[in-house]
């Protein structure tokens, strides 16, 4: 053990490492409300060993190849942002962060891509930028909090998946550590029919995989132009079959949000009637273009018998989008939270929103469940369920929050919907993932991780049921 | 052997399987001039022992599980249109054709999807579902004899990629079976972050990995409004930059096209003055959006200085789209002809088309080298290369062409350029796709194969190296 210290040294310099017992605490998890419950409670997880912080690929790749021939498990740690428990520190493995590998390599203008550090924080990443009249396009409303590297380990969705994609679909190439050491990295050509396509491998394997260490995004000019427009509608499920219409008829705003009628009351008070349901669009790009999107989409909605809400609607949602609730003081409350997202395809996506609200709220002490549509594609949708228990005492939360968990999971699952649309798999959904990729899918997927790490030791526990 | 036979007619019934020998010729091989020429010299590749044809996923997986537990060498078959030599007989094996699995399974209109047997060709898929008001909005070239399992094989791309994107945008779900035998099948969701996205792995294994059986795509409804138009310019470079400009605002036009002078006088003879080069754009949608898009993509054209063609121009070429030429009848006239598409960022596009142009064009008796771009991204495009040798005799006709491949190969790699954008690798590419892949990228390719066929018995010599 002193002796793995003294290497890991001679690699990162002793400014890279750290045995400190209250930063080791606070790289043992990431923002899974249950960690924030287990430390309320005293038992939170163990601390790792130590925690490196590389400067660089080649001190990164060295780190992992010595864990690798020492059989030392790893945890990667981008900036802690996950809120499905990918991150569980215990004490024989060493946590890998990403925290010094940070800020803008590159910007190339000609080809409209950026270069990051994995460690860079997404709102860091986005402002480098923006400077320069570019955006990402990418805004989780983590964007502060998150690391691009994250990103990708997750496979993250921003608001304006709509218009410009997932994660996957920014993501132009990378330069990744897989588990033993080796570098893999991704070719630099827009597009290639050369094989499967090993990028898709490592962007969601939270960390299971391999360890992000340069990400280049395929960035945009920030649009000419920007609109708004907001409705409400009596009914939710002419709300969706309106998104859907939008949807078919080839629009694509970047931001497509639809509350149901809790959520509406809750984040727009003033511009919509209680009891309606509010749907908010933004449109961007060439001026001509968005004034017919714009236009165009206003006529579905009111085909849809919506009403047109205040034009401020969508901007105070702006305003707000990217407030991160603090779980830790929520629970100081009494009160145990979380979100919980998933997909569907259109014709069983309003049989998920029922029997998933309907399961959850039968579970004992839920108070409140609700949910929104935040990413909407040709063929189905997501939609993002808040889901708040008052048990009696902290002690019972942990119980209520994995049964109302499991209610919404089964939910999903019965309904034909998918258990994860972007917060990932993590340690909260692993025992749905079989259902999800089916036994053929879990098969390839273990596959792959004993190809790729015969000796598990890259984040066990995590993603793999 | 007898046994083998026996067995494979309980599974898929005597006119499930073939072993005439006029048949097993014709399955000896895909779309690849090299096998014309080979055929035409008399020394065309082995026939396989045994053609089967199963009908149903059941009997496709019964036929894989059969020859993984034999260690018999499979080769699966799709239509055999691949151009890179993806298919070529060996005597010990087993080809297994999705001939027999043909049709639309089922349009499921609310949720915009279609689901076809994987043995479909393209132009039967689309018109089932043209008659109903929808498009798949794949076409590539091959549309009418190459398969919907075929286009997932090889990563294919069609001519609206633009704005609809290439198969991996266009695949919702699929089937599969894999190499041991066992059925995957990708979840029915629009998005998931639940691990890798394992469907990416299969697409582009050209055979390697498994055998489609079922496609489900994310169709649209046929466009409201389509338009036409059609630009010269003077300059290649700076018609390269015109695309890019237009890629750049985030207009989306389905097809862009842009011809070299020697290939705009060939398809444009009457309406691109000689010298000239030719740009082409379909847009097609909502009718307001249409008519924006195409009036700011001919501004932007305009201030490229660029000169409007004949509305009819881009008419001739969409009546001409989807013929494929005869290899065969051109060895018959002593030309040696092939394809050569490639990938590139924006800033490394002219100069590999400048360095492939002057490379091909060095190797001994190549007559004729054009190009044309016909995918275009916001970080780059492709670069399309026609090829034409004339070698005193046909016996020197396969050196040339290796090495006019070969010459196209590595002033692409050298300029900065991808090596295949989307005929896919096959044994033509298959030397050079470690330095397209990386060693790392390779050696997790080559992991997966042996993950998921340890025997190595799924399409044997093809893809990997």
């Amino acid at each position: 053990m002193d002796k793995i210290i003294s290497q890991l040294k001679n690699i990162v310099g002793s400014g890279g490492i750290s045995l400190d017992d209250a930063e080791l605490k606070r790289f043992s998890r990431d923002t899974w409300v249950l960690s924030d419950l287990r430390d309320f409670l005293g038992a939170g997880p163990d601390s790792p060993m130590a925690m490196v912080s590389p400067a660089n690929t080649e001190q990164l790749s060295s780190v992992v190849s010595l864990c690798f021939e020492n059989a030392i498990p790893m945890i990667p740690y981008g900036a802690g942002s996950g809120v499905c428990g990918s991150i569980v520190g215990q004490h024989d493995a060493l946590v890998i962060s990403t925290g010094k590998m940070q800020g803008l390599i590159e910007l190339d203008e000609e080809n409209l891509l950026a270069t990051f550090w994995a460690g860079t924080l997404g709102g860091e990443a986005e402002r480098s930028i923006a400077k320069k009249g570019y955006t990402i396009g990418h805004w989780p409303q983590s964007i502060e909090i998150s690391s691009v590297g994250g990103w990708l380990a997750t496979r993250a969705s921003g608001q304006y998946s709509t218009a410009y994609g997932n994660i996957e679909d920014v993501v132009f190439s990378f330069e990744a550590v897989l588990p033993d050491g080796r570098v893999y990295k991704s070719a630099h050509t827009p597009r290639a029919a050369a094989g499967p396509d090993l990028r898709q491998l490592l962007m969601g394997s939270e960390g299971t995989l391999g360890i992000f260490a340069k990400v280049t995004f395929s960035i945009r000019k920030q649009a000419a132009e920007k609109q708004t427009q907001a409705f409400y509608f009596e009914k939710f499920p002419l709300a969706l079959q309106c998104v859907r219409e939008v949807m078919t008829r080839g629009y694509r705003p970047p931001v497509i949000r639809l509350y149901d009628a809790r959520e509406s009351h809750r984040h727009f008070k003033d511009s919509c009637p209680k009891g309606q349901m509010m749907l908010i669009f933004l449109h961007e790009g060439e001026p001509e273009v968005v004034r017919a999107e714009a236009s165009g989409v206003a006529a579905v909605c009111e085909s849809f018998a919506a009403s047109a809400a205040e034009q401020n609607a969508v901007e105070q949602w702006f305003e707000r989008r990217n407030e991160v609730p603090s779980f830790r003081s929520l629970i100081e409350q009494g009160l145990i939270v979380d979100t919980i997202e998933v997909g569907a395809v259109w014709s069983r996506l309003h049989e998920v929103y029922e029997r998933v609200m309907s399961a959850v709220a039968e579970v004992e002490s839920v108070i409140a469940v609700s949910a929104h549509l935040s990413h909407a594609y040709k063929s189905g949708a997501n939609l993002y369920f808040t889901i708040a228990a008052a048990p009696g005492t902290p002690e019972q939360m942990e119980s209520i929050y994995f049964k109302f968990w499991d209610a919404a999971m089964r939910a999903t699952l019965e309904s034909g919907g998918g258990i994860a649309h972007h917060h990932g798999i993590g340690r909260v959904r692993k025992k749905y993932l079989e259902q999800e990729l089916g036994a053929g899918g879990l098969s390839i997927l273990k596959g792959i991780k004993a190809s790729l790490d015969p000796g598990g030791l890259m984040n066990p526990g995590n993603l793999l049921p």
